[in-house]
């Protein structure tokens, strides 16, 4: 059973926590941005750390702690004692110290969960390697249950590098916890993922997948000699194979694998998937804090205060 | 007219629009920091996305959006996903999807006015290359306007890289805006701008400027080949050449083209002129982002609540 | 006698200020973090500026300043007009513009002394070069005074860098402000500090310090061809050889100088002393803000408004 004080892996969570998330994400959704401040989390400070760069998790997670009334702190290696010979893991201690609740990053696989037994605090895996990235998975949820109204009985398609892809690993994972989801990939050779069924870009005809979820090839993650390998692109070839309903999501950021000109096709879905960052995040931040009734009751009333 | 939905090049503003928008700084003036904090923006997030590096327009912008009681996240080339190659435009995609407004600055030209495009909110130039940077303009504008008492019937000598200064491009555009204005420059062989009469150092005596307003050598902007051939400086035989009611402005970073050891004269206005960014920059955003009826209302009211 | 417009050095400082600050820090402890938000500094902004990387000192004020309600802006020199070439005198100046309190990092000696003379707000150390870290000290004799219930008549051991370290050099001024304090040192040949003793290892048992305090060797400040003679490190022998309640305290970041296999010891008390910083930190900028009344006054009220 989920212990509501990390958020470290999808294995965590049983569908009805899943369910439950995106509930509380559901109530917030209608009250994030747009001149609501909530004070949910008031005087609490949400530590962010990447030990690797991000856009979208950090700048989310940041959104989603000021919308619900708290501060941010966020570190980087740049500038700090990283840059001194410090350890991570006693940045993270240190970073403890000064925050209720702690967002982290590293490079290297299952850290987090290292951390995460450091430190009396809530603390979430925002990416740890090849390995997960639970909250990813969580908004992509969020998203689809949105889009397509449910989450069993879905088929999706990942085109994708499946082997080193977190977000993707994660959200597999998760959907597993559903009943009847059919689950295929389009991966170059060499990324594929064990269990996954692979098929052909044409064969998207036959399939007609709900969701077509595009990664990038994380580079960084493939050996140098072996980088130039992998590649595929969603144009307008891929996308005359989907039916009108599918929906187009990609965990972002695209490089060169989806064509920026197909954005304002309406099956192609980016950046509300990116929005719902925000949303599912403020769900996690307020049930790691203890904070879950608070969300619940403000199910009718909020409006801007 | 002016939409007032974004604020992308001085050309958008007529007289009327500078006039409303140095109003507002006006009124905001008196309410902006040491010890208030305003409800005008509460709520709201600003995105600040910087391609290029920047002091004062950033920490102007946070210390404005501070002020009217809203959160900022702030975007940097450094530590994000523009390392794994994500466009400028997509991270301007996502950076909408957890904000209200935007202010960017990128070193390219004209970018900026493509962005507008793509996003649904407010978003502000915030420097684009050697084009615009509106805002600058604005606060320059009010700067002249509380140290002169009027913004006609003013002669301004610009000592400064004329042909890659964006902030002297918007600012020449804007006074053209009021009548009378007599603009004259010194610059550099190869940096001059057309349609400006350029004089010698020595007609300053003559010409009795209400403003010498200085910039640096923009040398990232100039070929590598070329950049030691420019340099002027303003020392106290410049200073002695100037009436004594003349204001001296500059853009700033200053490098070698302005003696700090004659900050102390009174006719030296930089820091003045930096902190009016704040006020400015609070209207621009109140205006934005539709709050000018909640601006016009506290005239009168608000000490610290 | 101390003017409460500055702390640059622990000089200015007398016995009775030193516990009026930690006085101070001691009421806020209580508040600090955890869902607290006061009003004390509401409207208020801190500009921190750090020409040298930093963790704890960056963060700790940082999360000082949004406990007591202002708003931090954080200067770094990558990413801003330092790389363009602006002077850090004329960094501050601007930063002044946009705040109502500086806490400054730099990595030459005796800089920041300069700065609060340029500027016309309160001006915090936050480390110049290897001179003084003043609102370090105050947070150490904050924690011995915590630990050991007193800060007259301690026993202390530097473990420690003391030539380098301004950490050091400002607790070690600080300690002698107060009575029959006895401080050692434990140094590498040509890192000792004049008229302090000098022991080996092995005295610790028979010295049986209240207090050991270690550093870690700040290779950057040392010659690179000397850099490797220099070398200790706190190891299960060293703790053996330790009364119960000695405490073991380090300014951190640490390298190699000390085991985190040892952290579970509960004389080691770095992570404490570390969070004792936001506590010290809250004080120094609500004192130097010309809130200590209101520090005072909520002494019995506040608990999450």
């Amino acid at each position: 059973m989920w212990n509501k004080k990390n958020l470290l892996s999808v294995d965590q969570l049983s569908r009805a926590d899943i369910e439950f998330i995106l509930n509380c994400a559901k109530i917030l959704e209608p009250l994030s941005g747009r001149g609501n401040k909530l004070n949910i989390c008031k005087g609490e400070i949400l530590a962010e750390i990447f030990f690797e760069p991000s856009t979208r998790t950090e700048k989310s997670f940041q959104a989603a702690m000021y919308t619900l009334g708290g501060d941010v702190i966020t570190h980087k290696n740049i500038g700090s004692s990283i840059e001194k010979g410090e350890t991570k893991a006693d940045t993270v201690k240190i970073m403890e110290q000064y925050s209720d609740i702690i967002a982290v990053r590293d490079p290297e696989e299952l850290t987090v969960k290292k951390y995460a037994d450091l430190v009396n605090i809530p603390l979430i895996n925002a990416g740890d390697g090849s390995n997960e990235h639970p909250s990813q998975a969580l908004l992509d949820l969020y998203t689809i249950n949105k889009e397509i109204g449910k989450l069993d009985d879905i088929t999706i398609v990942f085109m994708a590098d499946l082997k080193y892809g977190r977000a993707v690993h994660s959200l597999i994972k998760a959907l597993r916890k559903f009943s009847s989801n059919k689950i295929y990939g389009i991966s170059p050779k060499g990324l594929e993922l064990t269990g996954i069924e692979t098929i052909s870009i044409e064969e998207l005809k036959k399939i007609r997948p709900d969701i077509l979820y595009v990664t990038r090839i994380q580079r960084e993650r493939i050996p140098p000699e072996e980088r130039d390998k992998f590649s595929f692109r969603v144009d307008s070839r891929v996308l005359n194979m989907l039916p009108n309903n599918t929906k187009v999501m990609h965990v972002m950021p695209r490089i060169d694998e989806m064509d920026p000109a197909l954005d304002n096709d309406k099956r192609i879905i980016l950046f509300k998937q990116a929005r719902h960052g925000l949303h599912t995040r403020m769900a996690i931040i307020s049930i790691l804090m203890g904070h879950e009734d608070d969300v619940l009751a403000i199910k009718d009333i909020h409006k801007k205060n």
